[in-house]
C-alpha cells in the first residue's frame, strides 16, 4: 500500500458532507469555516531522522517547519502551532519545545498548545493553524499554465545522504536540519494550484497533476539547484539531477499559473499539459517519466 | 519533575504576548482570535494502554474523546479533529482512523486531517478545534462557589484495574474503553471555572484551585459513583473511595459556580474556600488532604 493509497482510504473513512468544512482531508491542509486552515505533520525517530543527526532543538524546528510548510502551500498565514511530543525523558521535551517555539516565531506563528507523553521512540506531532481568505489548492492547474518552483531543489536530500555517510557539517546538512517554509510568496503569486515539496518534485507535482486531472512536462535544465550541489553530490557518487527531481524535504513550493512571473520570484521549470503524469525533458531533448520521491510506506 | 512542573517550564518557553492568542498554553485548551479553541492529547501504547486491551477502533475512539473532552471543559463546541497516527503496519492506521471518525461524529465533529507514520510503538495524537464565544477557563473559581461534577467517578479507573487483572468485559471496562465527552452541559451551566477530569478529581480540582488561587473542600459522601462500583472494586481488593477521588479518564467535568443548580444537571461535591489545595471531609467528619490522581511523569 503506497502512502497515496492509504490516504485515499482514510479520505473515504472520514469523508463527510459538513458545512463547517470547506475542504477536508486530501489537500496540503483542510479549510474550516471562516478561512481557518489546519494541517498536521509528524517526525518519528528512525523513520524521519536518526537521533545523532539532530539536537532536540533541531527536532522541534524541523517538525514544526514541515507542518508549517503545508500552510504556506495553501497561501495561508501561520498563526498557531500545537506540538505533541513522545520522549523517553520528560525534561528532554523542553529542548524539542524550544526548537518548535523558535520555528513558530521565525514564521510568524505562536505555540499555543503542547502535550508530552513518555515513550522510547522520540516523535513530534505538529498541528498548525493559519488563515486564508482564498486558500490555494492542489487541484486548479490548467493546461498551458507554467510550472514554477520557489527555490533550489535537492539540497536537503543531499544533506540526508551526507549524514548517512557520517559527514554532519556544511550547508546541505544545514538545509536538511533547519529548513524554512515559504510564506514570503504570499501576495506575490496567484497560483491556479500549489503544493509543498516535502516528498520531492516528481512525486508532489504528480499529486498536483492528479488532483487537477492534467499532466506536466518538466525541463531538466531548468530545475534550480544550489551552487555546489552537483560537485558535492558527485563527490559521494550521487546524481544531482536525481536529487533535485526526487529529493524531498526542501520545503519549497511548486505551483502552476499562467506564465508571467518575474524570474526573481520563482523559477519556471515546465508546463501543464493534457493527459496525466509528470514527464521530464532531458538536456538532449528526450522525454521520460519523472520518477523518484519519498513514499513513506 | 512532575507533569505540572514540566508544563510550567513549557509555558515559559513558548509564552509570547500575541494579540492573536486570547489564552495560551496552560488551560485545558488555547483560545485564538475569533473564539477558535484548540487542544491536543496523545495516547501512547505502553504508557496509556496495552495493545491487547483495545481494538484499533477503540484506540481511535479513546484518543479522540480524550482530546475532545478538553473542548467540552472550555464550554466550546467540537468542530474539527486532526489525527496523527504512528503504527507499524500502515493498513492498521485505517482501524484507528475509523474509531477516530466515529468518536468525532458522536460528538458533533469531523476529522479534517490525518497523518500516518511508521513506528513500532502505536500512538495517536489528536488535535481538536472548536468554537466558544466566551470560553470557560480554570481560573475563575470564587470563595463560596459550590464544586460540581457532571457524573459518576472512578469507573474508568476500575475498568483499567480489571483489565490489568485480565478481566476484559463488563461496564467498567467499557467506560474506560469508550468514554464520552460532556458537551451536553454547554448551555445548561455557567461555571466560574471548569476542568475536565482526565487525571482524577483530586489532581484536576487541585489544578483548578491553583489557577484560581483558592482551595476546596470536598464531601466524600457526595462524590457520585456508578451503581455496583463499590462491590466490583471490593471484589478485587480496591477501595471505591480512592478510585472515585484519584481515578482518571472518566472525562466528566468538574466546575465551580454559585450553588443553584438542579441536581439532575450536576452533582454538588464540595465548596470553594480560601487558602490552597483540596481537602476532603470523610463521612466521620474528619478532614484530610485529597490525594491520588495520575501524574504522567
Amino acid at each position: 500500500m503506497t502512502e497515496d493509497d492509504l490516504l485515499a482510504s482514510i479520505r473515504e473513512i472520514v469523508s463527510v458532507d459538513d458545512p463547517r468544512v470547506a475542504l477536508g482531508v486530501g489537500d496540503d491542509a483542510a479549510v474550516l469555516d471562516g478561512g481557518v486552515v489546519v494541517s498536521v505533520d509528524a517526525q518519528v525517530e528512525g523513520s524521519h531522522f536518526r537521533r545523532g543527526w539532530l539536537s532536540l532543538e533541531d527536532v522541534g524546528w524541523r517538525g514544526t517547519v514541515a507542518a508549517l510548510s503545508d500552510l504556506a502551500a495553501m497561501g495561508a498565514t501561520a498563526e498557531a502551532v500545537i506540538s505533541s511530543v513522545v520522549i523517553a525523558e520528560a525534561s528532554d521535551a523542553l529542548g524539542v519545545m524550544r526548537g518548535a517555539a523558535q520555528a513558530a516565531h521565525a514564521h510568524g506563528a505562536v505555540v499555543v498548545g503542547g502535550n508530552v507523553a513518555r515513550g522510547d521512540t522520540l516523535s513530534l506531532h505538529t498541528t498548525v493553524i493559519g488563515r486564508a481568505r482564498t486558500p490555494w489548492t492542489r487541484s486548479g492547474a490548467r493546461v498551458g499554465d507554467a510550472v514554477y518552483v520557489t527555490g533550489p531543489l535537492g539540497s536537503a536530500a543531499l544533506g540526508w545522504r551526507l549524514l548517512e555517510r557520517g559527514d554532519d557539517g556544511g550547508p546541505f546538512v544545514e538545509r536538511w536540519r533547519r529548513p524554512r517554509a515559504r510564506f514570503d510568496l504570499r501576495g506575490a503569486i496567484a497560483p491556479t494550484a500549489c503544493i509543498d515539496l516535502s516528498d520531492g518534485l516528481a512525486l508532489d507535482l504528480g499529486r498536483l497533476c492528479r488532483a487537477g486531472a492534467v499532466g506536466a512536462v518538466l525541463e531538466e535544465a531548468a530545475i534550480p539547484t544550489e551552487p555546489g550541489l552537483a560537485a558535492a553530490a558527485a563527490a559521494i557518487g550521487e546524481d544531482a539531477a536525481a536529487l533535485s527531481l526526487g529529493g524531498g524535504e526542501d520545503y519549497e513550493l511548486a505551483f502552476t499559473m499562467p506564465a508571467s512571473l518575474d524570474p526573481a520570484i520563482a523559477v519556471r521549470v515546465g508546463e501543464v499539459v493534457e493527459g496525466a503524469g509528470v514527464r521530464i525533458r532531458a538536456r538532449d531533448g528526450t522525454l521520460r517519466d519523472a520518477v523518484g520521491g519519498h513514499q513513506h510506506f
